[in-house]
């Protein structure tokens, strides 16, 4: 992994504009395929940790805990780039998973329920 | 567009754990190609206009009203599926995006900023 720059990371982490839990929403999205796989929260220190260690972690509200993704399961998450978007508001990680990303075993936590509205 | 029947409709955003605003967070992907476009909000009306309509809608919580996606730009989303994740609280939109997704005229809002880490 590339390490960036502590200035350059303080530069981003004060571009994301957090809400008033101190948090983001975050995409997990796999690398070359494009599938979204998930979506959770980031505080700065999850975003920090996450760019230090290339190690998907986030901010588990239920728990109110850092969470390093699949340090449990195993299903870890490689960070390839991290988007920040145009209102600072909403981050997009671009990841290489191993195994399901979904603690129900699949692959997507949105593969569990599809309308579908084209025909 | 086929249409949802009312009682689908009512069991799909009774599955959703809206936030204390009674929003929910809604990642647009462009279907196909699968790149992330934005992160919107949603709000009971705003989904349902969705499904009745097949043209994304979203809850605009700075302007705090709704907001057809592409109605003063004609930027429109043709909403193509709706997954919801499996913990009910957030929202993934398969849309057919007409001209760029971004305010900026970037095709997707997370073309602004991007951080590699891996080399």
């Amino acid at each position: 992994m590339r390490r960036m720059t502590t200035s350059k990371v303080d530069d981003f982490v004060n571009s994301v504009n957090f809400d008033q839990q101190g948090l983001v929403p975050a995409i997990a999205q796999q690398t070359g395929s494009g599938e979204v796989l998930m979506l959770a929260w980031m505080s700065e220190d999850s975003l920090r940790i996450t760019f230090a260690s290339g190690d998907a972690t986030y901010y588990s509200r239920s728990r109110r805990q850092l969470w390093r993704k699949g340090e449990t399961s195993g299903n870890t998450q490689r960070v390839v780039a991290v988007h920040l978007d145009c209102d600072g508001d909403s981050v997009l990680l671009e990841v290489d998973q191993v195994g399901p990303a979904c603690h129900t075993g699949l692959r997507s936590c949105f593969d569990t329920r599809v309308e579908s509205l084209d025909a």
